[in-house]
């Protein structure tokens, strides 16, 4: 359907503020974003987070709300060229910059700016439980609110990390082990230790350089970083900051549409990505509540209602709109319907990458998946964030070693979900994982401290694994055994959080 | 017994209020409701509810305390007609609306009417923690007292939740989804998702509107909604409010004397509800504390005393009638002695509707329920306001399922209280229930919200079931199967409530 | 050893305050109690409760020291006639009364009577939590420490209730329960429900009249007490406040030396007590912390210290004395060598009367219970009071009668500890307990309100016990079986405490 | 590499401040200590507890940082004599002195003074909680760090403890108990109670005069003391301290270099040690992170900044130095290479004392032990300080003899970890334990007591171990059996902490 008022357009280079202005409704839809000028007209009613967000800035500059959250080819992969109506000219620019000054800040930014001056230097920080103590403190309401939120009642998200509670250890004595090794391999890839940063998207709701921290902190330590689908930098800007020859895996979130899935998939091969991890565990966005509830909540704090004190009359065109969250609009036109018979052999047709599948929760589908062919597993929940109550990872793991150890010969298979300690870590691979992701704690430590305090994660890591092992008397990771755990029947205290 | 004073009485059409205000003892009580003159000085010893609260209101306006816990036809059903001593005079009329208008608001009444305003607009009710949360607010004390309160020290009806938490899920991953339908059927009558609206009393405590937001509700929502015998509307009322060819369910409780429970089968029967659920575990109140202490707990509300503050003398005449709680009042003439040999076939004789057994709660009854021939059992301990420690009925459910899996083939199994989320609907349809019901839920929504309030919580329940069984792997409610859940061995956390 | 001081003295029928006044040392130690002066200068090292505790009095009136916690015959039993030295003058025993008058009242005692006053009205206290709420605020301070204070970390105490809370009901429904009788028999003898009083001591302690409480209540509401042999009133007083015929189980704690025992038996026995209750739970005292701090506790509160801010030097006097609390006073002279060869025949052989074993903790004892020929034994570990980590008698009780039903013909069950709501009742009975004792709910009851106090326990007791019999289909005691109760696998909540 | 400032200096007998002075830094670094001078210049990097801590106090009087943590002969055994360069001169030694006394105290002193004097009358101690809540007063920050402090989330640490909370007693009646005796012997040596002073380091940090006061209280108590390695007095100045044949055990770090250790081995035995306790579950330090976050903490409580609000800038300097704790700078030399084959031989060569393994914590390396042929096993995760997750020690003991019952008749087993009672104590026995051991608890009552807190300890165990004995029916330890414990499949509560 043509756009009316775009044909009247005069072919000019650059724009005003008050041409723009005029375009400030769903019947004609302008916004500017970094000083280009985009008709989104079309677009409104396709835009997986709902057109109400971006009503609200028809007619405006956008660039504050869509940069945190878009990649920098978001618009051109999405917004045909004719949509592009050229840039600014100098006065609207300078105007954008200046009312950008100008505006007052919110008290959330207030506060987040308050924090990061108290933060504590970096070398206090001797646990995750530390790092999450200051991310909680460094992370706007909304990211903090995505970060954070889990399904429901959050049992799964609790009992992720409580399952790790319940496997005690029995240590062996009398072993050498001055020198102890714990460097691993991921689908052949080398790792200073068995852990690499899980698929977790929107980096940049926390940092500036978003998932950028995490490609260069996982070239200084070594380990190996897993990419979303969904991150907030182009998967290009991704790579072009990884070191030469830095292995970076693909977390693909294949698309209802076959030939959309499958350029994705051909566009990060010849980037450079060395496997795809195929996530099955987030066709439709678990309920997440804090994240849904972060908008109206987040305008609560600015006016200083509180949430039951609010006039039921006030308030109703801000919250028309919201509904399924950050999370809802990401997963929007993600696959519903994959199966095994059908979506792998399309995968492998495609690519010649190693395929995990991302997202297995049963040891009946992880007999499917070896019997498919793949090359490992990830047992993950999503981080509690999809089904609540769904078992916890670790548990999982149990199940398959107990009841299908040869599965482990068969493909690599790792965890994520609920990992706060070395001791977790050590735990899952005597039980058998080859490696374990961790996906939050990452996110918290780039939104904290940057590069650093992703460097930081592992070296953290990486002296409690080293610590366990030695205690345990093994020597390498091939000397953690399952005989070295023991699954409790008590019910262990809950760890505390600083 | 003749009564003297009546006998005594011109015959005239109106009453002065000085003429009503003489009967004002239990020699001789009369009461006024809603303009009318009743004499109730016989029926003062058979009210379930007991005399002192009449004799409180003895040759007076009763309207307000009458009104919220009786449907209309009350005094017709239980007051022969010679009582109905006919209207106020015009003058007594203005002065009692007068008095009405003029009365001081309790501090209870006015706490009520601040939540009101202050409620969160519908949309941000997300979950039923949510609705409860807000129904806390806006109820009475008397209300939320009686809708409220479970028995002794609330184990089991902490307990039917908690079971809950124990049934963790074995999702299953790549299965066509993207089609899902959560509909059913109950004793063959259609429902948009398996769940029903469990019979609940009293409707009109928390709601002018009382059973009737209900009905209109279930119409809105196509969901099916079982009528308690001691609804607040009476049985025509209700029907009144439904939409053509919907169907609503009755729940009956028997009287002690079979004529009279006969009558109301037959009645019912005739005014088009379309099953009979056969109340089976509330033959004699719940001991709940907190009903029986509601009406002096009130009192100290309003007189700001506290409750271990109060002058030993004082309130002596307030308290010298309580004792039985509103609970005790409505079972106070129900069958007792009702057995399997008996009560069935004298059921099956006066009816031709579908009966189910309310209040099942173990294997052997289950059995010999389905030997008796019922349509269907509803495994139920009156949402814990019965005997305390009785077993939640997820757990009786999950081992009817392991014992006596025919069972599920010889009648529908329902099972109601506990229910706070679309995962636990889910938990009881993998072990084989039907549908499920809900009762304080629906009593809250209304109460807070009136019609959309009810409609409120089936979307919210539609959205989490569906979202559930996606997250599963279910397609259809046929998909869900017992390998689906599991009944785990720790202990998990409690859920969180607002 | 004779006693230099008194031999000197005249022959004089009565003492002024000053000739008293001189004996005020270890030397020559003189008490007044009730307006009588005694020599206890011999006495002082073999009080079980120490001497420090008369020496504080030494020379001076006792009485207000001496009245809660001895029997009105202690000084008969325990001094020899010629340390009873005659009255005081009438001036002095108007001094004493009149310093009495004038004493300032201690925090302790003004607290007491403000709360005394505050009591809320009898018919307020719907359970036996709201009646220990009301008694933990009318109590004194010493005598809570007494009552409520149970062994080091206070495990068993908590454990014997929550026992309670792992067996929950299987109900069976559609049965004839209109007419329902709790009353049973013990020993033969009849009571209105399974419930009788547990032997408590010291009753003065929370209320003037004792004893004579639990014995006019016990009559008034049809159940038996069991009267301790630490009571605070003489043996023959208890009696004296007994109804004709009313039956009264004796507590023997056995002395030591066996004719001390031999005397206690056959004076119980002559003064109509109908069963001997010999106890083999409390050879030693438990480590009661409560109790032993109490004086110091008590010395802090009424000087405002608290607990870690006393000067290091300050109270050495006071706290010298010490050590073993009131329980260690009341069993310094027990028999700690009893055997089942040896004490059981000897006890046959000098009364007639049934004998039931208090104390039993395992199978195995209540095995050889049985084979020594006892008429019952009671499953009991002292409330808690003696060993902690002692199993509870729920759980006791349980394993006997899966391991050992045939014991349950052989004599009668009962146990104690724990016992808070008609449902625990049930439960016992329904694992083969023939009755059920209850000690601190009576102290408390008798302390709160008095023989009204202890009426209303029972009271409760039967409605809970009646709904829950009901509720369960059973119409009988006999109707009650192990079926009906199943000890859960999962972890209840803790029951709220008001 | 040799120093050239000292080269340079005259031979001269006494050094002024100036002079000292002078060598402030990592090229020349001297120290004052009890008013020698030593020039550490050379040692700085081989220093356990690092460099930073040193040049603090480069160039000045370091008295008051070095006493608390080290024995009176580190110095010989660590510095060559040539470094050791001789007295302070007169005026150098009266300007030190003034400076101390000067010295304006820190708060944490000024808050340990002050709890010092207000602590409560030695009586009023009636458990080991109430020791340990007088130390935690009066202890400074940094003592208490280190004492309190175990690894990761403290998980074992108090699991240790709750282990003994699921083991409940079944004692059995009727036995003779008046006779009672809890002595034991531990290899041969006789001990008053099954109880010994498991090995604890620094004892000089709670109290000026450290482990003597241990030696001293186990002499008059009559139990037997294990001597730490590190100790922070000398093992003479212990031996010093011993009453004549006072026996005496020596826990052994071994360290990493074999002639180091059989000389620290030839030594202890020549000054009379009874047995050599062979150190395994500390080759590496836990990660014990209130211990590592001592230096800084407490800068941040002088400072008053809170712990989330320091400058980032700030405390640079400060926190450079800090990593491991003082746990890290003791193990620092430790063998992290011994083995089964070697390690024990070698001993055996070495020494002709017996010999006992301390860290054993599985029955896999407890059969090891024995047919090692030692003398016996102290099963403990060194209180929960080095391995989080390992298993408790009781829970060990129980496997052991459930699994092994052969190897208690092969060597002796202790246990030690969580023991907080008597009942803990006896516990440990019926599970075949000959006696336990308690670190902590002793530390706790000589820092809050000196020598009587030692003593204090004991005699509240003896008198809880002697209760239980006889409330369980045993008159001694040999009638403490298996049977009477039963590990309950409920979860006992958290013990409550004063």
């Amino acid at each position: 359907m043509p756009c009316v008022s775009q044909a009247l357009l005069p072919p000019m280079s650059s724009w005003t503020l008050e041409q723009v202005g005029k375009h400030n409704s769903a019947e004609s839809c302008w916004v500017i974003i970094k000083n280009q000028v985009y008709d989104v007209t079309e677009f409104l009613n396709e835009h997986p987070g709902g057109s109400g967000i971006i009503l609200k800035y028809a007619g405006r500059d956008a660039t504050r709300a869509y940069e945190p959250i878009h990649p920098l080819d978001a618009l051109d992969k999405n917004l045909p060229a004719s949509k592009h109506l050229g840039p600014l000219d100098s006065d609207a620019t300078s105007l954008v910059a200046q009312a950008q000054q100008n505006r007052k800040k919110t008290k959330d930014e207030l506060r987040v700016e308050d924090a990061l001056k108290q933060r504590p230097p970096l070398r206090r920080i001797l646990s995750l439980a530390d790092m999450e103590a200051v991310a909680r403190q460094v992370l706007s309401h909304k990211a903090l609110a995505y970060y954070s939120s889990s399904s429901d009642d959050q049992m799964t998200y609790q009992e992720n990390a409580r399952a790790f509670t319940r496997f005690f250890f029995h240590p062996r004595v009398m072993r050498p082990v001055s020198r102890c090794d714990p460097s691993s391999t991921i689908l052949g890839f080398k790792s200073s230790i068995p852990v690499f940063i899980s698929g977790a998207a929107l980096a940049k709701l926390g940092h500036p350089q978003g998932e950028a921290n995490l490609t260069k902190g996982a070239a200084q330590a070594n380990i190996i970083q897993m990419v979303s689908s969904n991150a907030s930098l182009s998967y290009e800007e991704i790579m072009a900051a990884a070191s030469p020859s830095q292995p970076i895996f693909f977390q693909l979130y294949k698309n209802t549409n076959d030939d959309v899935a499958e350029k994705r998939v051909r566009d990060v091969e010849k980037l450079g990505y060395k496997s795809i991890w195929l996530t099955v565990d987030a066709i439709v966005a678990g309920n997440r509540e804090k994240d849904i509830r972060s908008p109206w909540a987040l305008d609560d704090i600015e006016s200083g209602r509180t949430a039951f004190h609010v006039d039921a009359v006030d308030g109703a065109v801000e919250d028309s709109d919201v509904g399924l969250g950050i999370a809802g609009a990401l997963v929007a036109s993600d696959d519903r319907d994959m199966t095994w018979e059908k979506t792998i052999p399309w995968l492998r047709r495609i690519t010649k990458l190693p395929i995990v599948i991302k997202g297995v929760q049963t040891v009946e589908d992880a007999v499917l998946a070896a019997e498919a062919g793949v090359e490992g597993i990830l047992i993950s929940n999503h981080g509690g964030r999809q089904l609540d109550y769904s078992f916890p990872p670790l548990e999982v793991l149990y199940r398959l070693r107990r009841q299908r150890p040869d599965i482990f010969d068969k493909l690599e298979v790792y965890i994520d979900g609920g990992i706060e300690r070395g001791t977790d870590v050590v735990k899952a691979l005597c039980l058998g994982a080859k490696a374990v992701g961790l996906g939050r704690p990452f996110l918290y430590a780039q939104s904290a401290y940057g590069v650093p305090g992703v460097v930081k994660i592992v070296q953290i890591l990486e002296r409690e694994i080293l610590t366990a092992m030695r205690l345990l008397g093994a020597a390498s990771l091939q000397d953690l055994i399952p005989e070295m755990v023991e699954r409790v029947d008590w019910q262990p205290l809950l760890r505390p959080k600083l």
